[in-house]
């Protein structure tokens, strides 16, 4: 590839890029479109911002990009989490890092091999882009000691500012932890491997251990329950209950275009749904411990159990409960909106099977995936698809097409694929029974990154070489020489891959073009409502991998071919203006991890170092530059030495809590006298069954309320709820509910939307 | 080699076997030996032994096998501890495996091989040993899949056993946890990495930091000292108090003997112990907080930390204390014998790197060991080391004499060689400055295995084969070929290996050569009198790795190349014997690891089974029977699901104990009153500095009660320690004593023992 095609392949995504900013400017400001790119905002702000970007039309603007960069990392805490610190730490890092490497390698080591043979020089366009690698360097240069000091430089400097980050990020997960209102979970565990016993039920076995066990510090405990009919019924009800009120609200929208709802079109429905109600709410008073038997068969292995303080809970997950390691097995327990409760019914001993079992498939998967990934590369390489493919001949003789083919085309297919990853990713994390979101996230997050730096980098780079990049596994005693051949020569593909898939996925990050098109569908086409209850929460799973590979690249590539750093930089000063914004505007922040990506960033980084100092290790041997080889043996252990002190010193902090803050915390709150508030709250804080009946009743008395101005039963039944905390909370409103009942209201309900949906045809006819 | 060959080797090691055991079964009923042979039970049930086997004499006998055969599990827990219970289970579930092996694979698959291909074969005797491997089937044999079924059963079985093995030593680790009487460290925690501060002392940082954050629990502490000047002089001053006991004694003894002991032959001496004990104790009364202000800069980043109840120690080691995971670490207490005090005293941070450290100089210490090993390995082969070294070829073709070299001269050379193996990583082990004795000696069992596994397993079945062992390293997917190829031709070299190592070494083992000889020079060369205290511990370090290695070879050989099995099955059976004879008499237990030697061993089992299954799927491969080979990968699947679920399902057991089984434990305490005198006993569990002049003052007094009959002021200073538990106990003896006294005490016992010395050897002249 040479200059020429590089700039046009550039000049393509630059294009794209202030295209798509400009389009991006102009959208955000169409009301039509505020769902989509202030999603959070709305979710959270209530209706607040709608009418404010009215006035603002079709003039592409800058503001957005100087608020993104205005705002403070306190701002970004409070409105996204520790999570979107952490992931803006990481391209903070990068940015840092990387404005550091391309100052002394754009300007210390290009020159040196570009002018590193003593070859007559054409013009620089129509230069090769491997004359600004290492590979132009002579053999057995005086200069190669250039690179090595380079190396030496941006490892150590790297080192440096990731021990920073990793410190900074450690004090406010720690600060988080602290500052934070008191968080149900603090005080929380959730035990998993209850043994069966034939004689009591699940709740009493709970009961009986931790008040023999843990006696001074338990307070009440709450099963999980199987999700079997009960919860298949109630989320076909909730589904139903949407779509219906999608369809109603619409209509009535539609039809008198004011805020004066009623509750339902057709009185029977409405009458069907308050029934079912108001009983719901009489049996949930009058059921009292026959129907906890009657559920006894639905409890299974699984209970949240609730202690007086947080050191208490702390001190509960963290030592082995019984001799049998695979029973009682407590942890602290996720946040209430982090649950994931459909996993947590399932046994526990499954666990250990399932990991293995998603460990194995991901691997495969891995492998599988390369051959797609293979044929792709291959598409580079023009000569081989000339001879492959007679008949491309003709087109690909035109020089635009050439330049065309080998720039941009591989990495748009791949990037295609490369869509699928992350689903597929999620689906496997789910196989392996985390107990929340936030967990599921994470785990799907390691493994697209495996899947990233092994597909993208590893595959690509060993795949243009030699035969399979399977045999390169068979021999690691030649992987240094290996890379080190390889590297240089793929670092065109991965400026492309950088232009490509980087500035351009970013562009589409920020324009929302799903998102987009959705929007534009379910208004104009399906003319559904607008769903003020769905605003996705960030892709970390795919973000951090995307992050974290770039800054893969741009350490292999950063001493021996320099050229991929500019554009690199640019990505990254793209991306925090990007990720910014999105943080701030698009996504909500439902659960969050507590900056548990922070390691994750910090193993990758140090593998990248090593990779890079291994791949240098191997190019100086090539050069037959024993000094400058000699000396990044040691920079190879300094480094690793350096992230074993980091493991030791910083690492236990994302892995447990600190007794001392809890204990601190604790007595605090004794001080203050907010300990029995807390404990109140504890009891509605987790709830299984998300409440499907208690949600529509809800929503139709607050809707009602704008007419009556009254006090709402649905809300005095929630102050009951708080006011009698005693009361046994296992499962407040299914007690004693029939099924055969919910049964039938789902089906009244799936009539009702059918009458519904014939209705608004008939009505959008009219209107 | 030839079966001739191997039956003279055989014929040398049974004749061997059997006259040592004879001089064993002479040697251990002579009055003169009873030190070597019975150092437990006389140090543990002092001198009742003595008269009891004069009258045996010199006729050999095996009343010692049966008595070694009749004790009970138990008797072993008691007299032995957990540690030798495991041990001796180790022994017994390769007994019950291999003599399954044997069965099966020398009466199924021995014959399959010999008649393997269509050979003419010469009388058995004239045989080579190669014929009875698996290399001596044909190519595509359709018999194979008697091999794989061998194969399966044995895997099969073996995991069967492992999982009943392990299930009966997490049982046994539990009882030993719970029937044992109050032991002192559970309810005590090593805590290091305590931070300094200019203002407050460490023991008073230590105070506040458990009086603030477990004050329900936290009892008192005691600070570790510098191991300085102070500790030097004592230790110099305890080394001469004994030789100078050792001299007075044996003069006393040779002199009259009689049982009255006089305090000394000199009386100055005498009062000058006397004076520095007294001055010891008054000093001890009076000195309150001055001295540890004196003492503050040698006190060190260690404390021990007691605690009211089991529970509350388990749960102050497992949680992390503060926001800086290096500083206030705390693990559960090592027993007061076990703990290694010299280490204790250093900086927990430099761990790690020392940890690093170690390891890298364990591996590097591994792979140079290769070489002579490589050399050994060479002397078998017969031809090469006649071409090597002309001059041998007249002696070597002495019949006797090839049989000599191939089959028993490598052996003994690698024996030599492996005795320095043991203490090199034992300061390995000392290096990683472990807190405990049991846990050095663990360490230093890892080690040792890894290197005995490597370097007689791997080492000698891989440099037969290609020209260097490191190699293979470098290209892992041909390993399983390379091992199938170089197993079975190894299997004579491991035969006699098990010959002349294995039973060897348990005949030397059981004669303690080196204890025999060591005391007899100790008694009539030396004159010195026997010292009751040095009885040596069990040196699990080294059998443990050796029993597990031939473990490993009979798996590795028992379907490709049977013929190992009857002997090692042997070695087993003796050493079951051997070693439970010499746990009951000669080894006595400081120390217990409490079964974590079990895990090792585990681990160990569990890699031979998946090394076998990989070689035989090699050699399925090279014998080109695709079924069989197919066959044996879902069994490498299995076995590692199986070790997968044991470090589930029993693992964690064995790393903490369960709180459940420390609450009961805590309640029955209560319940009996026993809680009181369990605390008061604490306070004097743990003495950093072994009470050098309390010792000896004690000993003289006791010795002077057998005339005075009264009570003794040592006794009553001990009652003192007890009945005054409130007073600072960091340390007791040393307060206020200056060192210059120390000094000058030390001085003078040196001088005394000169004086001693010339008096010995002018009465030695005389009697």
């Amino acid at each position: 590839m040479k200059i020429s095609a590089l700039l046009t392949s550039a000049g393509i995504n630059i294009g794209l890029c202030v295209l798509f900013l400009s389009l991006y400017s102009v959208l955000r400001k169409q009301p039509a479109n505020v769902r989509v790119y202030f999603g959070r905002r709305i979710a959270e702000e209530n209706e607040r911002l709608r009418g404010a970007f009215i006035l603002e039309r079709f003039v592409p603007s800058t503001g957005w990009i100087v608020k993104a960069l205005q705002c403070t990392e306190e701002e970004i805490l409070a409105a996204a989490g520790l999570d979107a610190v952490v992931f803006n730490r990481i391209l903070v890092f990068s940015i840092r890092i990387f404005s550091l490497a391309a100052l002394l390698c754009v300007f210390g080591i290009l020159p040196l091999n570009y002018f590193g043979k003593d070859i007559k020089h054409v013009r620089i366009p129509s230069e090769s882009l491997d004359i600004f690698t290492i590979g132009n360097v002579e053999v057995k240069s005086r200069w190669l000691w250039v690179h090595c000091v380079a190396l030496y430089i941006v490892c150590g400097v790297a080192c440096i500012l990731l021990y920073i980050e990793y410190k900074h990020i450690a004090r406010l997960r720690l600060l988080h932890l602290t500052s934070a209102t008191p968080n149900p979970s603090h005080f929380t565990i959730l035990v998993r491997g209850i043994p069966k016993t034939a004689k009591e039920s699940c709740s009493d076995v709970v009961d009986n251990f931790f008040t023999k066990y843990h006696s001074s510090s338990y307070l009440f405990h709450q099963v999980v329950y199987k999700v079997g009919k009960v919860q298949k019924i109630m989320t076909g009800a909730q589904k139903a209950y949407t779509k219906f009120k999608h369809f109603t609200d619409e209509t009535v929208d539609q039809g008198c275009r004011t805020i004066t709802y009623r509750c339902c079109l057709c009185g029977t429905s409405s009458n069907s749904f308050k029934l079912l109600n108001t009983e719901c709410e009489q049996n949930r008073g009058k059921t009292g411990n026959e129907s906890s038997l009657k559920l006894d068969d639905e409890e299974c292995t699984a209970a949240f159990v609730f202690f007086k303080t947080r050191y208490a809970a702390l001190v509960a997950s963290e030592i082995l409960q019984t001799s049998n390691p695979m029973k009682w097995v407590a942890n602290l327990a996720p946040e209430p909106e982090d649950v994931y409760w459909s996993n947590l019914w399932l046994p526990y001993k499954q666990l250990w099977i399932r990991h293995i079992v998603t460990l194995i498939g991901s691997i495969v998967f891995m492998f599988v995936f390369v051959i797609p990934v293979t044929f792709i590369q291959g598409l580079s390489q023009l000569e081989l698809l000339q001879q492959r493919l007679p008949f491309l001949r003709g087109i690909l003789k035109k020089k635009y097409m050439t330049q065309l083919v080998t720039g941009y085309l591989p990495s748009v297919i791949l990037q295609i694929f490369l869509y699928m990853v992350a689903p597929i990713m999620m689906r496997f994390s789910t196989v392996e029974l985390p107990t929340s979101h936030s967990e599921r996230k994470r785990s799907a997050c390691c493994k697209v990154l495996y899947f990233t730096v092994w597909n993208i980098f590893f595959v690509n780079v060993l795949s243009g070489t030699i035969l399979s990049q399977l045999n390169v596994l068979s021999s690691p005693k030649d992987i240094p020489i290996q890379l080190a051949r390889a590297v240089p020569g793929q670092a065109t593909f991965f400026i492309t891959y950088v232009l490509t898939s980087g500035w351009a996925s970013l562009s589409s990050e920020l324009m929302q073009l799903f998102g987009l098109i959705w929007n534009f569908i379910r208004k104009y086409v399906l003319r559904m409502r607008e769903d003020t209850e769905f605003v996705p929460s960030f892709p970390y799973h795919t973000e951090v991998p995307k992050v974290l590979l770039f800054g893969l690249l741009g350490f292999t590539c950063s001493v021996l071919a320099p050229l991929i750093l500019p554009f690199l930089l640019v990505y990254f000063f793209l991306g925090y203006v990007v990720y910014r914004n999105q943080l701030l505007n698009v996504y909500r922040t439902r659960y969050d991890t507590g900056g548990l990506y922070w390691p994750i960033a910090h193993n990758t980084v140090i593998f990248s170092l090593v990779l890079t100092q291994v791949i240098c290790l191997g190019v100086f041997g090539l050069k037959e530059s024993p000094v400058a080889a000699g000396f990044t043996i040691p920079l190879i252990i300094l480094t690793l030495l350096f992230n074993q002190y980091c493991r030791n010193r910083l690492l236990p902090l994302f892995r447990t809590f600190p007794a001392q803050d809890l204990i601190d915390m604790d007595r605090e709150d004794e001080r203050s006298g907010r300990t029995d508030e807390i404990h109140h709250r504890l009891h509605s804080a987790y709830c299984q069954f998300p409440d499907t009946e208690d949600v529509p009743l809800e929503k139709i008395k607050i809707i009602g309320e704008d007419e009556e101005q009254g006090s709402s039963s649905g809300e005095s039944t929630g102050k009951e709820t708080r006011e009698d905390p005693k009361r046994d909370l296992s499962h407040p409103t299914l007690k004693g509910l029939p099924v055969s009942r919910l049964r039938h209201a789902v089906k009244s309900i799936t009539f009702l939307i059918r009458l519904q949906k014939r209705a608004s045809r008939t009505g959008g006819g009219r209107s």
